[in-house]
């Protein structure tokens, strides 16, 4: 039956095993720290938009361009709105990108550990992907010069290790390198620096950023790219015609319009970050310096995976991939101080138990 | 400078055009009859769930999976919900089936007049495009038996000429082609007849629908197919994660549940479009008859061009697509009896003029 039904279906998806999203458990107990969502509501502004929107409008196509939406991120960036592009999240941008710029018989490369969902896109456009090992505490280690590849997506802060790259040598790289250079900036407002200097001056580099962190949007799905005209112009090339709903456009434009909101609330993400650090390594975990709302951190007095476990059996989701991450690392999304106090707790109780086990 | 620029973008991107949406021009006076949007709100359901809904909820990510849209969509049609698959608008649905369907060799094939996003998605897949031309007054004509297309688009009732084909001739020609049928029925709700019952029984065949016409919410973008689990299954494993918002996984099911006010708007669409074929056949149209929310016609007193640059100039959009479709016919959407009337005042003060002149 597997065999007669699947007669039609493409040979390389059915291979394929496809990306699996972060566990989407929900219920008033659960404390979800595995998907670094904020915990912190999107602006005022976006339920006023959404409050306002017209539902008659509804019946109408949206703006197939999004330009009211495009201008705004424009002024938000300083650039003019053929600088940018609008996605169906950040997940579609970077298919697209994979789409536009890698040929046939190209490669796709990308530090190691990094985001996954990048291996599932070079599978599903059918060309290797090359993986590039960070260097020690997972810092900068220069790709290789003759590293064969149309496209780096490189993840500045990484995820899942917080890190940031040296400027100098992030920059050095895009000079050299022969293909497009992607900085996914999916958590850029956390850190202290960004990439979009290079991508305003560098013809072969897009930053890509996301609503769906630090402007609290994950629900709504918006996505773009800033980068050269003749690259953003590929990118609409190839779309959906229609890929951002009304509601999106109106959210979306409501928040990014609230930059005195979302300086407010990373300001609170960024402190909260620091003092879970220090509870963890109080904790005895090994904890990497982190520029995004995530700490990645090794327990030494348990394992990752029982850590994990016993957490989850209390309700807290947190990130533990050990095939395509690190065996001994978790990733840990930074919640609200009381939601870091239940996780803290938890951890404690956790680890005394088993010293008296 | 173009070509300095240009040296990052894939080849096949840079020869490809691109799908052109009907004009989205807007202002109060503006009569858009081009895009086949539906002139009734949707249902007040939609209102109320879109004021009723959580913003905040907006900073996690939607169910990836919208288990509980497919589930409604599953009930809707009597299915279960494994036989579901949502896209961000059908748009997104089409283009995932030319990935799951069809390998690196194969081909896509459609009648001819039909929708063009086709060929633009054959041109992305990098496959050929195979055109099956029409019989008389559009009618069915069977697809050669030896044509070489592992997918084959059959609009249903096609757009743009409102037509649909004898179920007999549809069915023999899915149980005999060797590839993926995909009854793309995108205006199905406003026909006599549909292929759910061929999607709930042939392994080959999936059923496209869409919440943009007859549901009147083209803005939120929402589509869907049903069809076999393991066709399903394969379009599953390549679509973006989180690929419908929580704002239109709330508005597409309230829509979805109001069954009742779809048939209303359904059947008042229906009676006006009867009305305006009377009216057009009036002033010497050749009318198709139609079995969607728009008209296919020729007008016999003024060349179709003529025609529509003259309701133009009065703010009257209709669809003329002489290279794509045919020099002599417009595609005119259904509007409101007022709209109607307005449109059907215009055509008939400018063949007077004609004559005048």
């Amino acid at each position: 039956m597997g065999v007669a039904m699947s007669r039609w279906i493409r040979r390389a998806v059915e291979r394929m095993t496809g990306y699996v999203p972060g566990e989407q458990r929900s219920g008033p107990d659960v404390l979800k720290l595995n998907t670094n969502e904020n915990p912190y509501p999107p602006s005022p502004r976006v339920i006023e938009a959404i409050r306002r929107f017209s539902v008659a409008s509804l019946r109408l196509y949206p703006d197939p361009l999004s330009r009211e939406l495009r201008e705004t991120i424009a002024q938000v960036h300083g650039v003019s709105s053929d600088h940018v592009f609008v996605g169906n999240g950040s997940d579609e941008i970077l298919r697209l990108i994979t789409l536009a710029f890698v040929e046939d018989n190209g490669a796709i490369a990308r530090f190691h550990p990094s985001y996954t969902l990048y291996d599932v896109l070079a599978q599903c456009r059918g060309v290797p992907l090359r993986r590039v090992a960070l260097g020690p505490d997972f810092g900068w280690r220069s790709p290789p010069p003759r590293l064969r590849a149309s496209l780096f997506f490189l993840t500045s802060p990484n995820s899942p290790t917080g890190r940031l790259y040296p400027d100098e040598a992030v920059t050095a790289f895009c000079d050299r390198f022969d293909g497009v250079v992607v900085l996914d900036e999916a958590y850029a407002e956390f850190a202290s620096r960004n990439g979009l200097a290079l991508a305003r001056t560098r013809p072969n580099v897009l930053v890509v950023r996301t609503l769906s962190k630090a402007y609290a949007l994950a629900g709504a799905r918006l996505g773009y790219a800033v980068g050269p005209t003749a690259l953003i112009a590929a990118l609409d090339k190839i779309k959906d015609s229609y890929n951002i709903n009304r509601m999106t456009q109106a959210a979306a434009r409501a928040a990014l319009e609230d930059q005195a909101y979302l300086q407010r609330t990373v300001a609170r993400i960024r402190r909260t970050r620091e003092r879970l650090s220090e509870e963890l390594r109080a904790l005895a975990f090994e904890v990497v310096p982190s520029e995004a709302n995530f700490l990645w951190a090794a327990p030494t007095r348990i394992t990752a995976r029982a850590l994990t476990e016993a957490l989850r059996a209390r309700d807290i989701l947190i990130r533990y991939n050990p095939e395509e991450w690190h065996p001994n690392y978790v990733r840990i999304t930074v919640g609200t101080d009381a939601q870091i106090r239940r996780l803290v707790a938890a951890i404690r109780e956790i680890q005394e138990q088993r010293r008296c086990d």
